[in-house]
């Protein structure tokens, strides 16, 4: 199987390792069973930080986007480093690096590519070029909820749904300023049903069991399938 | 003023020089009057050809975006070299690079960037990092109707409009498929928006009289203004 | 074995997908039996297209061997694309480039390199750096003929012949005008002659059967030996 | 005269952006009055921050040294996106890209090169490069003492001293551990003998008051000269 | 006028500075005067070396081509140095990469582009593409003789002639072995016929009086015109 | 085990290529035991010849530096092609290329990086990064020795000292003019002590017989252990 983890930018804030032991982790158990594995980073509080910085200085969108891209390269190279002989070392710029890359046969870590589009849609551009049987998002929550868990008490989380639900239960936000991108924003879903893509979103610290969780031995998260 | 040029790849589809001379033209009467311009250019006929062949053997969405990518740059070099002097040689292949070539002082002229976005959505980002005063979308219509003119009879032509106004007006397509792409897209109307981007639609066959559209002398086309 | 399969760019005008069904097979009989396989792409309809528009438009003759190059590549992609997996997804731009991709053991497919040089000229050059035992021109005729057999109606292919032999029969064209280069031009018949390089011109429709032409097991073809 | 300012990575930490108008204003004042700008920026936090994460998580000092200059191309981007028309866009990677980049005329900003090389190290060949009249140490003390001032109370700033001097007051960190590196490491101390470099240490808050400074009408900083 | 310079590699053997003083005074009259200047160095006693080694090594020669290629790129840069401000600091790898950089005004130096081109095809290609009024061929002879003058004694200098009484003069060498090259190769004399360059055979020590010898007050060297 | 061979420069001054088959065999004798190899050039000859005009010339030492590095990448693509297929014939023009490229699997084989870096620094850096087991000199003597051999008599060959007792032995020239640098200079000392890499001092004509040094089988050469 071909796996795309995209991992939320916010594991790379806290100063510690661990996070990094995790991605490894999942990573080695992938391989170790045949599979292989792109991974895209996000900006987290790195990017935050300097499209802060820049807004407050009256710098433009295009170019805060920028300085979240580069900020999430950073955290790719982080990882690519991290991993060591298992990945490619060089971290690339644009979809098209990316595929040349893909072919060595190693793990590929990536950051964003263009300003404009979140690192979901990098995501599913990725898991769309390399025919990926599963995209997975590690974020901070255990899945997605039929309303927002931190606003409503009875919000559950659904164990399965498909793109059209998915859409119905997300409310768009329809600003794209630079770093408040939403988990899955329009153009990541519109590549997502385009390439009917099968999406799974996890809780980032069970990513180290994600095998057990892709064969069905441990239930959780959601999974997003095409209408 | 700085001012985008986007136009439709539908205009090299003709072997003909006639449309690069009226590229040529516009351009002219730009820089004489000390407006500096940046160019984006469409697939047209020679996208949707590779794109063609590519779907019915079965290559992936991704790839035969990139067929499409490339075909736009085959339009942008055609341009750039019939401008010569004035224009910078070489076609950018992203934004970052668009960017460092637009220091150069010279029209830039560039096809499409990353899979996913639309020429259009890169004439938004151009527009965006360059601080455009206007983004002329040069299409083969005389603007934007308040119904689809191919399909009512009494569809008039709006002459100035905003940007929610137009999304009413447009019934966005929800296919990404590449070559698909609408005269602007969600993610290009997105842009426009978040950096409240002003735009003009023209007919193609009036782009050599843009400096008189401009400056309000000859009454054409649609202007959209941010909300 | 080491081959170069240089393919004629015509066979990438019509709007089928048959063409590169033949290309797949040819080169998946081919690497099944241990053979290694690069692939040169000429530029076609689109190329002609292009230098058309442009020399129409006064545009110079190094600039539009440029718009030819690029067009080759655009061939090249669509290639490389349909190949997946078995081919390097990027096209080279110059023959240290190509050079340095052929160390991954994927098929390498390219387009042009430089103005001034035909892709008979770069896939000579392609097969001297690469140590090709076999140089494949497939063409739209069954092989060389010992007059040209649109004009003569007795002409009679030579199913064997030497490099002396082939600049006799061959009228080289003295002008190097973008687009018009011959099958073999002189530069690419000096790469052959002074790396002694083994040229099979073959009917491109008979592409698939290549194993069996080599193994002698079908007669076809002719075959150009050094003197 | 050319100067090139080496901007302290500490002062990219807080998140406002009072810094960056420091900056501006300096540079602007340069340019004001003829003279042309190279900055080269350090890591600060940001390169702490992964380089800490990625010694405790067993990263080579090489790969370390890679993050630490990714993130001072980030303070770089910041900077010059901030500068906006003033400065080139692209950050180079390398002294060689640096030269080319200084061709056009505009403020280059720079991170960091090589593994191996403190950015102070970099601002140094920066200035040899393009013939430096002065290179400008930005930090966050006034000038270099006889002392260290921390742990001394009777230190004295010295308004002038020469190499020889500078060697002797400095006890060189033996350590080249990433991230770890002194105001002017050993190898910046040779580049900037063997070219004879002018080199003036001013805190960072003075910045602005560069031209006054330079011109002598405020007295402060070291001016360091070659013996 | 646009001038492009050819100048031989034998001039790069002397381990002195001398001929580096003629071309930039050459350079230095020309810019003076309005025109515009591109050099092409050939790869001279270096590349002969390399190329020398690698055949009695036994390396192919495609690869022998790139080492000569490489050592005129170092002729070049030491001439780009040498000129300092008025010349682009970065060689360029190919006629697209040249093109590229002449559009900055500055004086570009080159070396070799592609193997199977001699620097004469280079500079045929150089002049084609930003239409020279005038290739300049300094070599250590002072033009094209009747006969060739080693072996024959009554040998007289042609101060005119054209591309067909130059073609029967020369009997080109088929061979294109590494390092041989002619003065003018036949591809080179084709690039020149296509494009009706005006080519000029001058002796390297009488460089610094190019602008008299263009403008008629000193007779020496050859000039060769278009049919 | 992951070995970098360092070659000095001089080994490619002679015009033979008899040391090209002494790098080889000791290469090939290495990947037939399954180690891993790396191999810096130095300038040698070539880059004296071209540092010398140029300083003559009145270059800067930046520039200078910038001619010897290319000087060394002359001698790498030599090696590189000549070892065929177990190299990878492009040679990396920094750390963060070379890492990528040691990805390959392949032999890579480099030359200088940056100005302000000796070969031996380079060398130093990639045993770094890419975790090299043991650091090779080959050059001209047979080892370090307690003194200088060409000026004291008795002086006396060490088969084992540490980096404190090296240093105590170099009297490290303070100097880094360009082509000026010594086996190892403090730079590249430091690298290795950061990084306790293992050092191994041979002479150039032993290099053959690595296998065997390593192993104890044959007593030759100065081994440099950390502290």
């Amino acid at each position: 199987m071909i796996i795309t983890l995209k991992i939320s930018g916010k594991f790379f804030d806290e100063e510690n390792s661990a996070n990094l032991e995790i991605i490894k982790k999942s990573v080695l158990s992938l391989l170790k069973n045949e599979h292989r594995v792109a991974i895209v980073t996000g900006g987290g509080g790195t990017a935050r930080k300097y499209i802060n910085i820049g807004r407050r200085a009256g710098i433009r969108e295009a170019h805060l986007d920028l300085l979240g891209i580069w900020a999430s390269r950073l955290n790719a190279y982080l990882v690519a480093f991290y991993l060591g002989e298992l990945a490619y070392s060089k971290v690339p710029e644009s979809l098209e690096e990316f595929i040349e890359k893909w072919g060595t046969g190693r793990v590929i870590v990536t950051g964003g590519f263009q300003p404009g589009q979140s690192t979901a849609t990098v995501a599913s551009l990725v898991s769309e070029a390399i025919n990926s049987d599963l995209l997975v998002l590690a974020t901070n929550v255990d899945g997605v909820y039929d309303k927002d868990p931190r606003k409503f008490n009875g919000a559950k989380l659904l164990p399965k749904l498909n793109t059209e639900e998915l859409k119905r239960i997300l409310e768009f936000s329809q600003s794209v300023n630079a770093g408040t991108y939403e988990l899955l924003d329009p153009l990541a879903i519109k590549i997502i049903e385009r390439s009917k893509l099968k999406v799974l979103v996890v809780n980032f610290k069970n990513l180290d069991k994600l095998l057990d969780i892709i064969s069905g031995n441990i239930n959780t998260g959601s999974l997003i399938l095409p209408v």
